[in-house]
């Protein structure tokens, strides 16, 4: 894929820092920035400089060991409260995208598996799990897109060019390297299927005007950018033929929460009768939430909706907002969910 | 009501302009503007310094006189010629709101049926009318306001608030004084109930955060603030009671015109069991659509989704956008359409 060369986390040349494509900057400028304090990690995390769930969760792991080589000692005991210390601050940056905490736990894990190592050891071990966390991303993600371009495929339009629509952002930036929702629109296009991609801006961080538009404009796949109030039109007109998502933690009974306006669009698929897919690697499965009702939501600030990115606010300063930054998606109004182990079609059962 | 103070459209004193509340403005700035030129007043309309069906309307009538005003003949045939080239220039500005060229055709119907008078009788017999249409619909909007309020009195709320969502702006500012579906909500909360308002911002032009969030704050009612695509959330959480809408045209059949999210929030509402009510005055009732699929739907520039009101672009600039400004509501999906003759809800049977 042509922009597939877009590795937005990756460890510095040194090491010393994670660096990172900074997502807020998209589409004006493509800057790539170099963190290295725990405030500043964090504070990537929680303003999305770099985001979606895969990509939050291979950052994370990139962000433990640099943090985890900044420890000043040779003392196991104090080394892992120090890490652990880290840890649980950058795992309050975002609550809702389960691999934030599952590839902090899986660092962590290292540090304490190894604990008969030398700290020098232990941070190599910890680089190299870093390093594995970002490959096998790569190979959920690459492994999905197949069964993505299945779906693409399988898709019934009477025109004979599919339309997909699509919100958010699961392309090669929200993940480490492919994406997951956004990738078998890139593939199959690649592969000239005929295709038109329908984007939702998505309000209030307009990631799908920013970043999903980006990445397609980039591909030179056909693409539409709509508001989010206008899902319910293109679809009424025939324009749609499946609605790809994202997800950002799947419950073990296969509910879904993912960018807020996605159990939206799921209840208008169902109501035109649009398969509704959602995409992810299994490492988004959280078998601790036993349904979607166990899913914390984020809430952000009012701020987001009143005033930015506008030249003036928007709406009265002392309104009140609500700003939740996920829903989720009962898995009942969900066609089928996508991991690397296959299409799902049946409920979850797949681990 | 407090803020029925605001007379957004009206003649100015010496009656050679329109006075209009520029409501591109808002909420930042209070600010009247005063219109005389074809190309302003024309312009005034399609930029929504005056927007909302029946303020349109009314808008339309004071344009039109104070058009032929200008005109600088004593001959009948040569001011009918100008009054229409005038009527039909105006009528191009939005195509969707009926009122537009329902309240024209009154005008250039005052013209034609007193072919016999002087001018300057003529120009009388047009400023009675227009001033006609204001008052005809200050009485619709205050008779739809108390049906409005028999629904809120209706609406079954277990903890006692009641939870309105609405979107756009149907409020004052939309018509001659009183408004239609958020009149009910102004009403309810001066008489003392319990309500809570829900405003979706209504992307790309924002009526909902700049106008209506507006008109609430100003009136004091508990009044939050949402993104179009977290209307599904509001709902399912139970804060939702009813949804009210205005509308911009309604066919013979009831299916309703009105601006774009009306019909996805109506899905949404039938999905989670929520009653769905358009409130709108007989003049948006269009006899000659006998469905909404005969409703032209105004289509607008990509610019003011990608750009407009951002102090950067938020979309790369060569990405197609689609951006129909209304979208129609099948009647099905209606629980009852709302106008000065009563509550109907078995269809539209009214006229």
């Amino acid at each position: 894929m042509k922009n597939n060369e877009i590795i937005n986390v990756r460890l510095s040349d040194d090491d010393n820092s994670v660096m990172i494509l900074d997502q807020t900057l998209l589409p004006n400028e493509t800057k790539y920035v170099e963190l290295q304090n725990v405030d500043e990690l964090h504070e990537a995390i929680y303003s999305l400089r770099v985001r979606g769930a895969p990509a939050i969760g291979i950052f994370a792991a990139y962000s433990l060991y640099v943090l985890a080589k900044q420890i000043k000692t040779e003392d196991f005991d104090e080394f892992f409260k120090s890490v652990m210390k880290y840890s649980e601050y950058l795992d309050t940056a975002r609550p809702t995208a389960v691999n934030l905490s599952t590839q902090l736990r899986r660092m962590e894990d290292v540090v304490k598996n190894n604990n008969n190592l030398k700290i020098s050891q232990i941070l190599e071990a910890m680089r190299e799990e870093a390093i594995n966390i970002y490959n096998e991303d790569v190979e959920m993600c690459r492994v999905i897109s197949e069964y993505g371009v299945k779906l693409l495929r399988d898709a019934n339009a009477s025109n004979g060019c599919k339309g997909i629509l699509t919100q958010c952002n699961a392309g090669p930036i929200a993940t480490s390297k492919y994406g997951t929702a956004l990738v078998p629109i890139l593939l199959g296009h690649e592969m000239g299927m005929k295709l038109r991609a329908y984007v939702c801006e998505t309000r209030p961080l307009l990631q799908g005007a920013r970043l999903t538009a980006y990445e397609l404009d980039i591909a030179g796949v056909d693409t539409t950018l709509i508001c989010d109030n206008m899902a319910s039109v293109v679809m009424n007109e025939g324009k749609i033929h499946a609605v790809f998502a994202g997800c950002d933690r799947i419950a073990s009974n296969g509910d879904v929460a993912n960018k807020i306006g996605t159990n939206g669009l799921a209840i208008l698929a169902k109501h035109y009768n649009i398969p509704f897919y959602v995409f992810g690697p299994t490492t988004t499965i959280d078998m601790n939430c036993a349904t979607g009702a166990d899913i914390e939501i984020e809430l952000r600030e009012p701020r987001e909706i009143r005033e930015m990115f506008y030249s003036k606010p928007m709406a009265p300063l002392d309104i009140k907002c609500y700003n939740p930054a996920f829903d989720v998606t009962p898995n009942s109004l969900i066609t089928a969910i996508i991991t690397e182990k296959g299409i799902h079609r049946e409920g979850l059962k797949l681990v």
